[in-house]
């Protein structure tokens, strides 16, 4: 395990380092909780073999190809599937030699961390990924996939995982979900429901998509209340296969509290394709106080990740389609923009509402000030670009001193990247320990406090917030 | 003194450990400046027992309730007033229990630092608080404080401070401070001169505030020279007073510099309430400019504080009035803001403009360029959620390299909370010697420049830049 | 050598600081390139010796007489010369001790660094510059300036310089660089073009400025199109000097894409004095696309740096003209801003584009996310005010995450100091090799990509990104 050092990301200093091991090594071995992520609920109803080293890791990865990407490396050449179909790499080989190529671009990246975690963890490969060692640890990966303990349920009992929700379209039928309900697996695969396509009149075939969400669920969604209740009935078919909690990906954070006419006039403005840009933005503010309505009514939590500007490239959106690694993030107002839904609902003990951001300076400025007093509200952990050990330092160092630990809700990994799970919640548990290790060194926490908050932030915090 | 590790918030390296507790030891008992607070005069001039542990601990102070607020603890089993008056706890012994219960929830928090330190250093107490010591410690507390070493005055000079600095509205009568200053007690207790009320025309009372203006100055504070005028003669008798500050709390740093009859218009237009958000906004900016020209008159410094959105909870406002934790930080842009007023005054000498920020954002980007190069200008300490060791570590880092540590101007405690007074000082002094023993082990300051710097940064600079 | 520490800006544990000991030996003494800077070219092409000490490190280096004015004294004492020719200080002997009076007001800042790595590396000084001091090194430095190994050209050879850009106005004959060229000396001192001043209609004489342009080319630069041939044949003109970089330095990073009938009626508006300031800006903005798409022609690389609020201080532009110290950053919205130019070029393998930013908050939220998957584009390093040990290390930790190190260009020391050129990269390679070391010692990184990656942030970096 060449590439792994055992105290990898503990702080250097020698005291400060056995204090980070002590506090790692009781909570190392967790179970792991994963309530936000997107995986393949179809991996776990099928359990079928991954298909090789290339697809399991470079083509389901935009951290990975917009790297290669972004040094003139063609999406064809990774084997990204075009739009129209036309033809692109298909020789995973092919792919992965080119990949352990250019592998050093990701020094110092997570991305290495991971892959370096996955393949000597998770497939025994000793030595580090280079054009040298690409056909090797190829054919050593594509042999393990080949055999019953790396299929997709083996893996998952294999990461010690007790909870896993996938992300889910509030349209999708469920039916993987439904099929791993009903089997004979105990694994705990669940979904959340993520109503982007109904909500954000923006959306690719929104108009269809509400015609959809009228067919499953009975309702007229050419009316406000009939709109709202197919809402309703899609939440507690979810709850019913497993969830407890919804998540919403808007571009911007703006919450609205209309008067229920005003929302019903500018609900049917949308709907029929007359609204504007204003209107459509309007309409997803309202719909986030709904959602966190009916969220006080049925229990499930909330989630919201805005400040993405998505598909920031015409061209590759035009030619790949959606989630090729060109989501930017932009700067948020959390503190203007919550105000009509915290002013609602903030107060209600029924509410767990979970923030995410993309814009770290809210962290100290906003999210902490405001989690640390709205009962409803918590801060979702460091992610996307900041899922990162320097990205999970600044957020504790930023969040803790006004919100403390216990309005966090632990660490979620948003992968799609399977075999990351275990590397991502060990790097996680890893840079925790040693922040809680720096407070202890320097006076701030007692050791018995610190173990209690490193067991906290890996299990009990996720638990809780997420109800699971 | 279980609770208190000697070497707190020092580096943890046993070099830079040993240079920072050098420094430490060098200046750890020099004298308090307290230049802005919010400590009650009134304390000071009857010099009466302090009621009981949680009226000392938790009701006065927001930090901690704020915290047990966002967990579902209710304000009024805390013990905070409503605003209509109806009941709520009023037993110290309940509300001290549910602290103690719920104390984990400050691991790693500021407020926790300074509880341990005057449970300890001021009270004695030797365990941690917790629901097992609760009572105890409540007894100890309270025996404590109908001792005649624990009435405010005695606590005043225990504590070592040289001078305090309340902050007071421009309506105020200074009653106190001036039975302070006529009393035989050398102790300098001193007034700010805060006038939000009689210039921020969304001031609840607004026009009453101008009225009682008048009355107090003999001034027409209907008309604009007259209004001035008044402004100039509360000045001075705060001023004549000990006063050598003011302070203002806008909601934004917007300044402006309108031509007099301008001014003179705008005024009459918000003194008679015809004026839109806009008006309102643009009086608070143009009085910034008007009271910086009032400072090179008179000499008092002109502390500005801006960017909190205040009472962010309308139903908290509504039953419990302001202060309860809900003023939350906002984006600010003092580059573009500040230019009327430092166009106008900024080159001069005669003023000293010291401005604070809940926006960490612009200590780099903003303040440090500014209070780089312009005279009047200084940079206030890292202040509320940003009063933390890791808010301290970050302003210097990210001010000193530009602005040097000259333009800045020492810590200030801004609290209620008397007896963590000691514990903030403290606090900023560990915090600022670690950081000055971090340059000097990374070979970037010297020892001796290192040692001057500390004293300078504790005690010198306060007293130059508020002229104490 | 009393003032330099040999371990200084390395890691304080000893064993992070042996790693960096070790990588820092390896590249301390790579060769200097230099690809955007503002020394003077005429020092170069007639290699006159400098005047004296003061004119060397105080009068032309504004971070120095910024930090002295910002505490009083004033900019004719220092020789600052005044707009309209009045006498200002000009006896060296009496700036330098008034400088070396206020030298502590430097402490902890990158100009002490370089300052105090001048006068011991570059003249043999032993004594820290104070009062006591001052004299004696003022005589040792003038002396050292009278013989013929501190002439600007045998500096250049004794720094090790490979290549160095200087910064050149469109309009300028490059005289200077071409008397380079043709002579025996085999120095690379190379042009950048920087065509702000007949691309902004807001400059100093832009109507003139287009005159001049159209003299210098033989184009009709009434013209929409003879304009922007002009362009054309002054960057190949630069070419022919050895220039292989543009510069531009707009007051916001907004970029548009208009067609070209809307570009040529733009022009003509704005040429004409009829332009709004949105129509200005919307010029600017437009203009840096029409500069990508001339990059993607003859392969001049592009940099941007926008975000300074030039000259804040309206008397000061008044009476001493631009560059004084007054230029103060803003926030900046690059996600957006850059949209219009990406979407057209940000594809495109021929375009190089390096943008700096005054806003380290974007460096996590939108640089490193855009450099992770643009081609065309590269984060430049920190700079002005972030040219410092702390700015450069927060530089690092936001971006390599998500960018990696080859997505960046290595280090450019941005002076009009000449003698700062090598204390500079010394600080940037001891930064670089600190982080690194951090990396090593943390686990992320080995050892021979640690030293691998020293290097080209030193050396091959620059050369690839900027084609030298």
């Amino acid at each position: 395990m060449k590439n792994l050092d055992p105290a990898r990301l503990l702080p250097t200093d020698p005291e400060s380092q056995k204090i980070a091991q002590e506090l790692y090594d009781d909570i190392s071995a967790l179970p792991i909780i994963s309530p936000h992520g997107h995986t393949d609920p179809a991996w776990f109803s099928q359990d079928l073999p991954f298909p090789d080293p290339a697809q399991l890791f470079v083509t389901p990865d935009h951290y990975v190809f917009r790297m290669l990407f972004s040094q003139g490396i063609s999406l064809d050449a990774l084997g990204i599937p075009r739009a129209d179909g036309r033809a692109v790499e298909s020789d995973g080989r092919a792919i992965w030699r080119l990949f352990a190529r250019h592998y050093y671009l990701f020094r110092a990246t997570p991305s290495r961390l991971w892959i370096d975690h996955a393949l000597s963890d998770v497939f025994g490969v000793t030595d580090t990924l280079s054009t040298d060692t690409a056909d090797a640890i190829y054919d050593h990966v594509a042999d393990c996939l080949a055999q019953p303990e790396y299929l997709p349920r083996a893996l998952f009992d294999r990461f010690g995982i007790e909870a896993l929700a996938t992300t889910d379209s509030a349209l999708s039928s469920l039916s993987d979900h439904a099929a791993i309900k009903n089997d004979a697996w105990d694994g705990r695969v669940i979904p959340t429901y993520r109503p982007d396509s109904v909500i954000d009149p923006d959306a690719q075939d929104f108009a269809a998509n509400l015609a959809t969400f009228a067919d499953l669920t009975g309702e007229d969604t050419e009316d406000w209340r009939g709109y709202l209740n197919a809402h309703r009935k899609r939440r507690l078919f979810f709850k019913q296969l497993g969830a407890t909690a919804t998540d919403h990906g808007h571009p911007t954070p703006e919450t609205a509290d209309l008067t229920p006419k005003d929302a019903a006039d500018l609900f049917h403005k949308v709907r029929s394709g007359d609204g504007s840009a204003q209107d459509h933005a309007l309409f997803r503010a309202q719909m986030l106080t709904e959602m966190a309505g009916m969220s006080v009514d049925d229990g499930l939590v909330m989630q919201v990740h805005p400040g993405s500007n998505r598909n920031h490239a015409d061209a590759i959106f035009r030619q790949y389609g959606p989630d090729k690694g060109f989501d930017i993030p932009r700067a948020v107002d959390f503190t203007r923009a919550l105000h009509p839904l915290l002013n609602r609902y903030g107060l209600d003990p029924n509410l767990t509402l979970i923030i995410f951001t993309l814009d770290e300076t809210t962290y100290a400025r906003e999210l902490a000030p405001m989690a640390g007093v709205y009962p409803a509200l918590r801060i979702g952990p460091a992610w996307w670009f900041f899922d990162s050990p320097e990205g999970m330092r600044r957020y504790r160092e930023a969040t803790t001193e006004t919100a403390g630990f216990y309005n966090t809700v632990g660490f979620n990994d948003d992968t799609r990247a399977f075999c990351s799970i275990p590397a991502r919640h060990d790097v996680a548990r890893r840079v925790d320990c040693a922040y809680l290790a720096w407070l202890v060194a320097s006076g701030r926490l007692n050791m018995s406090d610190a173990a209690e908050v490193a067991y906290d932030l890996t299990y009990r915090l996720p638990k809780q917030a997420y109800k699971l």
